[in-house]
């Protein structure tokens, strides 16, 4: 296929878009690969449509391989089977809600969950139909508070999601797995650098759930990697190191000081080496105040308990609690409750007033602590769990810092950032449940399906691959999805240089390669290079200066340059798109 | 490509579904090819998108072949460019509007014009990059106040839509003729029956304008055909044959009768023929009150004449007179214009008072007619059009019946019913005028590009494949775009014969055939012969009681049942598969 630049419809800009600020929003607009139409929304122009569908269509071919059927729900659906699962609500903001003419309730699918349920339940009703995993390739609608970075993160955007039916848990897992290959597969075929973070399961219940994060400067999620072996996981996923528990016996008795003004960690640190107890904030115990709030219930007061030289990571205590909404302890709860002496809080005083209190896995039985002392200016030292004071449980709370000892000997931690571009889940039976699928096993008895999530953002991956693949002069597709395969450009006026160029066209186009043929007639040299790099085929070919010389050159995209005889230029681009 | 029947994510069903009417809506939601979702909102299950892809790729081709160039725009649309054309308004209730979280007015797109008219305005600036032409097969959305009918009238739908830009109306033209061209391909490969009529232009204004219709009982607009001749035309759209005129002079004076009770035609008729006067209605003038109301003005009177033979025909009439809305006159019209006297009225009067008259091109200089004289009771016999009165203009308002002549000695007019499948227009410069889309010319002046606009209603054509194309057995669909080719049943239980069946399989696959086979083990012949015609795939190959002397059965849907060798099955198969 040939397709020639002065007939695409495309229109290359110098300048990046005023509101573009990661490098593929920046490029892909100006590559006039995609068009905004309004914020979060855009238009997919030529060259993007095409990458967009070459990308599709490695996604079906990796899904149908493991046995995936691919089907096609509504965009616009009505509101009823939101209500069975309550998402309607849920959702908050994020759904696009509507109205039609009669006054039905209606919404733009941002995940359709309650659809590939629903219509399971009414086509199978017997074991002998398990397993099924079905999946679609569709336009898919949030309405994101903040829609950034152009294509990243967008309010109309293509997913592939699928979901697995199994009739056991072992089948759950044996698709899980299938699923985990098949997007190993996916991202290797794109060229892509990624990591498979373990997940928190998140607001969707369920058990396994692990991530597939591009790894990128510009990534919105922060994950963290072991320096050695594949350990990957979301900050909120990390698993803390217990601590090491120790017999209580013959510790130091705990000792209440006075401690004015040493309301911080730092100041109690300098007090304490102050009076020659030679300590890092690592040996004080941070008692940190936040309000609960458990679905449907009131907001109860909690004493997270950390080691002082760590913060707490909301995010991570947020997601150790789950599905109960977690925030700071303010200014009217101390006056509320007077044992809450800022500053000076201790897990004894909580305790004492019916508070609650999870610590961080390293504070165990037997370690010993200095913490508030529930008075003012006052704080205790040598405080020894299960001897002065027992915690009610343990908590993900403190921060995961780089260095941090990585879980089975990998090393250490190391902190990077990553965009989301799949996520796996063993979902469970929350849907099969909520819609009554009742299926009959092999005995005759009712039994309810068990559900696999699996979803990548398809759209998304475009811009991705932008941001993983670009320098300052423009984009670099991989083979696979690049628009077209190799560019073409005659940069040499002479009539034999032109002729050979369209022969060479032909030849290439009969040979199966897609050529993109830059044969504008006025427009320079200069300029049509720099639009090739911008465009960011893998493959240049040049007929300039040197085709006088019998010479073409072959530019590798963010690579070498090859000079090349003419006459052989043809059989070496075919052999490097065949790769 | 093989897919098994024991695991492909389908369910027939025995029973029609309480609210189809139609044959393509029963079959395909009975054949497992779509499921309803909502109103008018249909999922498409793995056989139907396989086929709905099918159509949509051989869309394409002939689109690409002509030179046009696939881009993809939003469904979620901003309300500001539908502002600038006015159809934010226009459109009324068949427009889904919606709100985002910031309260800005969106909609979902039912027609880009807006979007492709302004990205071509921002991106193309000099004649050099004319002519242009661009589609997209897209989803879009009409709130249609009664779908019907499956996906042959949903409220989510798949469209090609396409326009083309040129620089002169000379190039509008010939982008015309590419469309027309491309259009007949497609619905020929399709294998549909169809006629291309001359339509009327529509809301949309502009001037050539074809429809193209599937012709089909259950169609929801009636057109004509010329019984020699590729004559086809809308009803809308059909110009009459004019009367022939004649000189006034000799021809019997007007005189007006006493006509007791003759207020219709036929009473009419009946008291002239009595008189001796030996008409028929075709003799006598039917004058038809109706107020005209254009955008933005008052209602008005006219007066449209047409021959006593003949109704009214209200659509008709409402097209020759667009943009403007017509009502038939009410008794409050009649008593607030004591001039008008029901049953009697005539164009003389009509004209006395100021309102204006049009007539059917058969009223011409010279006819004569017997009509209302205004007066109860009374009417005139000899009303000589030239002599007696004179109309204001002629109008396309009477209807049309099976046996009119047609137009160039093209026989007579037969009426039949079609569903609209596509739609090619000379749209010229509304829109671009609207976004005030400026172009250099070779001048170096300003000119406004003038566009074509053409539509194909991709989802519909599976419909209205299942329309033409069915039997009460089932479907039957064109090679070209059945979900696969050949549908392998093994109703034969010696090891023999599912040892041949499988293999067939594989080489059928081979060959690159895409094979259905069933191979469900429990499932009785019967059933498995009703299920491969229930889904119509054009070719079923049996191995059956006769595989024993080596022979299978091949039938063709809706066709003749072979008995060939066993041994050339396959080769049997790949000949008539590759056609």
């Amino acid at each position: 296929m040939i397709t020639r630049l002065s007939s695409l419809f495309l229109r290359t800009l110098r300048e990046d878009p005023a509101d573009a600020e990661v490098p593929s929003h920046k490029l892909l607009v100006r590559a006039g690969y995609i068009r905004r139409a309004a914020p979060g929304v855009y238009s997919w122009l030529p060259l993007g449509l095409r990458t967009l569908r070459k990308i599709e269509d490695v996604v079906r071919e990796e899904m149908n391989a493991i046995g995936g059927q691919e089907l096609l729900f509504p965009a616009l659906l009505p509101r009823e089977p939101y209500e069975t699962t309550q998402r309607w609500t849920e959702y908050g903001d994020d759904l696009f809600r509507l109205q039609d003419r009669r006054g039905n309730d209606m919404l733009l699918g941002p995940t359709h969950e309650e659809m590939f349920t629903s219509t399971v339940k009414d086509m199978y009703s017997s074991y002998k139909d398990f397993p099924v995993t079905l999946y679609q390739i569709q336009t898919k609608y949030r309405d994101e508070a903040r829609p950034r970075a152009g294509i990243l993160r967008g309010r109309e955007f293509v997913m592939k999601d699928s979901y697995s039916f199994d009739m056991s848990d072992q089948g759950l897992e044996d698709s899980y797995a299938a699923h985990r290959a098949a997007y190993q597969r996916i991202f290797d075929r794109l060229g892509l650098s990624y990591a498979i973070c373990r997940a928190t399961s998140g607001a969707m219940g369920g058990s396994a759930s692990e991530e597939f994060l591009a790894i990128s400067p510009n990534g919105e999620d922060t994950f963290v990697r072991a320096t050695e072996g594949d350990y990957a996981a979301n900050v909120e996923a990390v698993v803390t190191q217990p601590g090491i528990e120790k017999a209580v016996e013959g510790l130091p008795e705990a000792v209440e000081y006075d401690t004015p003004d040493a309301e911080t960690i730092a100041t109690l640190v300098d007090w304490a080496n102050s009076e020659g107890l030679d300590v890092t904030a690592a040996d004080t115990l941070k008692c940190v105040v936040v309000k609960v709030t458990a679905p449907g219930e009131e907001p109860e007061l909690l004493g997270v308990l950390v080691p002082g030289d760590r913060e707490v990571d909301m995010k991570r205590l947020e997601a150790s609690l789950e599905p109960a909404e977690v925030a700071m302890a303010e200014d009217a709860d101390f006056k509320k409750n007077p044992f809450l002496v800022r500053g000076y809080v201790g897990p004894r005083g909580l305790q004492a007033n019916g508070v609650r209190v999870l610590a961080d896995p390293r504070v165990v039985k037997g370690t010993s602590w200095i913490t508030g002392a529930d008075a003012p200016n006052r704080h205790v030292v040598g405080l020894v769990v299960g001897r002065d004071f027992d915690i009610d449980g343990h908590v993900e709370a403190a921060e995961i810092r780089e260095g941090d000892p990585a879980p089975e000997g990998q090393g250490t931690l190391t902190l990077q950032r990553g965009i989301e571009i799949g996520h796996i889940f063993q979902l469970g039976r929350k849907y099969t449940e909520a819609f009554d699928v009742q299926i009959l096993d092999e005995n005759g008895k009712r039994a309810i399906p068990t559900m696999g999530s699996y979803g990548i953002g398809v759209s998304r991956l475009m811009a991705v691959l932008a941001e993983q693949r670009h320098d300052d002069k423009g984009l670099n597709w991989p083979v696979e999805v690049a628009p077209f395969q190799v560019h073409v450009v005659v940069a040499n006026k002479d009539a034999a240089a032109i002729e050979a160029g369209d022969r060479m066209v032909a030849e290439l186009d009969a040979a199966g390669v897609e050529v993109l043929f830059d044969d504008r007639p006025k427009v320079s040299p200069g300029v049509k290079f720099k639009d090739a790099e911008l465009l960011g085929m893998p493959f240049a070919l040049i007929l300039g200066r040197a085709f006088a010389d019998g010479k073409v050159e072959l530019r590798i995209r963010g690579g070498e340059t090859l000079e090349i005889a003419a006459d052989e230029a043809v059989a070496k681009v075919v052999e490097l798109v065949r790769g």
